[in-house]
């Protein structure tokens, strides 16, 4: 596994972006479905909601249009914002790595050996 | 309260370096004891100990030089790969705010006016 580097953006107190809300919405896009998203994460859908609530109080505009009835209780997508908030996280992150190539690079090769016996085999 | 930017490092799955980590360096190195760090942190001693050593397993090199002894259950100080690590991990959360200054922006723009009634006032 290569050096992640994670991102979180906090606004104020209690207003933040993270990875877990960004993966949240992209699993959501790519299942057109809030309950499939949330079992992808191994999530509850109760817990998946709490999260969709607390991001759409986050910003102006809405992140996720839904669509009620339908099979399987209907259907969910992304806004044009909320394809563009994600795109935009990614494209951070992926920067991240180029921009901090050196201080990451310096700490990579002090890193220990994994240990053994634990959760790596 | 500015926008921040929260950098996490992880190395693999279980190696990483985040905020509260470092938080706790910078607070051992300012009082030169890690019960004093760990009361600023409003964290029990043992829970710093513990973060200690997982960060300590994560570097070859060590991060912390402790002193047994003396009043108040001995002194701890950085060690200057520890201090390092600290100026470096701070330098990157700096320049996450200058890199990332247009998409920090658009996202700015579109965040909601505090909520009445929360933890805002």
């Amino acid at each position: 596994m290569p050096t992640r580097v994670v991102l979180r953006i906090d606004f104020d107190k209690e207003r933040y972006i993270g990875h877990g809300r960004i993966r949240l919405l992209e699993l959501i896009d790519e299942h057109g479905s809030i309950a499939k998203a949330a079992a992808a994460m191994e999530m509850s859908y109760k817990r998946a909601w709490y999260l969709i609530d607390e991001f759409n109080s986050t910003f102006s505009e809405p992140i996720i249009a839904r669509q009620h009835g339908g099979k399987g209780g209907g259907s969910a997508e992304l806004t044009p914002f909320g394809r563009e908030l994600v795109r935009q996280y990614r494209a951070m992150e992926a920067k991240a790595l180029k921009v901090f190539e050196k201080p990451l690079a310096f700490m990579e090769t002090r890193v220990a050996r994994p240990r053994r016996g634990r959760r790596l085999q």
